[in-house]
């Protein structure tokens, strides 16, 4: 006999992009890490731990960690909650906020991992689809609002288009919902500061908002698994005292975690190069007729027009095949699609340079 | 208004042992931490690791780790799930076996985190006594079957009372359960080898057993955060391939968690000196009249009889004013015990003489 609940029987679990074995020679522009290594900082700090500071149960709020990320963005510690990653952070809002069975709200497409987290919790999902700029609908709070969402999921700048929706248009989505809001912004330290884009300071105005920031893509730190959620105490404080597991960020990562957040100077340097990368990669995609709409994030989503010798699919096998991976998604709204993470220069040259005996 | 879900906001949240600050000169007998630091491998791996390596995400099944706890215990590799730390095992057997309000029994007393996450889940308890050599009562199995539970926890040696329930009674519980049997073996490590115990053997015959070991203790690991589940491929498969965070084991915990698992000589070392530490403890806390069940575990469970100078409250808060913590739980079944981890000899010692001074 199975023992498993029927909804997990049912459900598929989410498929990762795929992690090449250590010593392939292979470009990895398939899971949106930066390209560049995390600050040295990080180094130092791990040559300063010894096995024996692992020997005792680590600070169980990462009370350090969380202090500095308060402080950054003049915030009360309370408003702060450290995660093991991000997952754990979409994980804890469903638990803590939404029914067994309750609706969860989210824009198609998105981050795949959602739906998947909505199915473990039994909850059918709401998806509205985006408009042709990968935008939410007019009516989008007030169709979540309908089908009774308890919690929405927004990802901003938006994956797998790499979109930025303006703070003015995120005020007004977390004032309509009736729900709670989680903006993921897992790509947020890729946008432009030109634009003076910030949400944090929605915080405030909003006691339904949390906004989701990840040290796997900004500070170089995918393997370490560490992200942070941000929003009203009333919000943050039942996911610190109750839901989380009780030890849930490891010494280790407070530490080094604490390491790259310090060191603000280096990782602002890498997301700007990341930027210009990102300029010069969409230019020579474009000569490639390949199109991108415009990108906030450290990837590009590019259209494989229906008329190029090579579908997308047939691009992304052929580009594996030469050891450079990139994102292929098989669904209806993006199977003609690529999503590409901006790597190094060399990287990037190598991928243009496939690309164009590829299609030309 | 609150967006907590009503039974968030009902429950209490878990309370973790005491964490001294850094530099607090106080000696830690509350949490059961290994008194010995893990392998000198784990230094050594330690100085092999760089940012570098963080920058990209970790292997998802962690299975390199994985494949040695699964030869390690002749099984295959599709029957060990590795894990954040125990608790995330205890908390994906939830998600992934009990349906939102089905009912998960254990006994009392027991690890006091394990109501917590039935009341994260909304489950009901089915909590049944143990008798007064803290062994489940001869209808456990049969009272848990009445009341509907979906899962069981059991943790062996018991925690607190340090206490060994053979493999036989095992056996049988695991038989008579209807649901599924979790067997919390956290302390394993510090069972009297010539016992040979063994309940991993159990496994090829059961279906609906899962073992959970831990790195916290017998690895001096508490602050990495590993543990791993043991069971049949159709138990661990679906908490491998859906109900798990997507990465949930960092890169780090994966590297030092094998060095360490590596050293099994090394460890075994610790686990000797630490039974042979419990021995001289028990002994001496019974000269001064603090009697405690035999234990199998890192830690003594004593009682602090009726007409001694000071209760154990008082006894707790006393040691604690000297920079000696100990674990004192505010219930029914436990007010008149304290739990001390048994620490190096020196820690013992003067654990000792604090005591002598407040008893005698």
């Amino acid at each position: 006999m199975s023992y498993e609940r029927d909804n997990i029987q049912r459900m598929q679990g989410y498929t990762s992009g795929e992690q090449p074995a250590d010593g392939d020679d292979v470009i990895k522009l398939n899971t949106n890490e930066n390209p560049y290594p995390p600050s040295p900082r990080v180094d130092q700090a791990l040559t300063n731990i010894s096995g024996e500071d692992l020997r005792t149960y680590p600070p169980p709020t990462a009370a350090q960690l969380r202090r500095a990320i308060a402080d950054r963005h003049a915030l009360d510690a309370g408003c702060v909650l450290v995660t093991n990653g991000g997952d754990e952070a979409l994980r804890l809002a469903i638990t803590t906020f939404v029914n067994p069975g309750g609706p969860i709200g989210m824009a198609e497409p998105s981050y795949s991992l959602y739906p998947v987290l909505a199915d473990i919790h039994d909850s059918p999902v709401a998806r509205i689809d985006l408009d042709d700029q990968w935008r939410p609908p007019r009516d989008f709070a007030h169709r979540l609002n309908e089908a009774g969402s308890e919690l929405a999921f927004l990802v901003n700048p938006h994956a797998p288009s790499g979109t930025l929706m303006d703070t003015d248009s995120v005020s007004q989505l977390a004032n309509d919902l009736n729900g709670v809001l989680l903006l993921d912004e897992a790509y947020i330290d890729f946008v432009d500061p030109s634009l003076r884009h910030d949400a944090v300071r929605l915080i405030n105005a909003f006691d339904n908002l949390l906004i989701l920031r990840s040290f796997s893509k900004g500070y170089g730190l995918a393997g370490l698994r560490l992200g942070y959620l941000l929003g009203q105490a009333s919000l943050i404080e039942p996911m610190v005292t109750k839901t989380r597991d009780s030890y849930n960020v490891n010494l280790l990562n407070q530490v080094l975690g604490l390491a790259a957040f310090e060191d603000q100077d280096y990782a602002a340097r890498t997301w700007e190069r990341v930027r210009a990368d990102r300029r010069r990669l969409h230019a020579e995609l474009q000569q490639l007729g390949l199109d991108a709409p415009p990108s906030q994030t450290n990837f590009l989503l590019v259209t494989v027009p229906f008329n190029a010798r090579r579908c997308a699919q047939e691009l992304y096998l052929a580009l594996k095949d030469q050891g450079v991976l990139v994102r292929w998604f098989d669904t209806p709204l993006l199977k003609d699609k690529l999503r590409i993470s901006v790597g190094t220069p060399e990287q990037n040259q190598r991928l243009l340079a496939c690309l164009a005996a590829l299609l030309i």
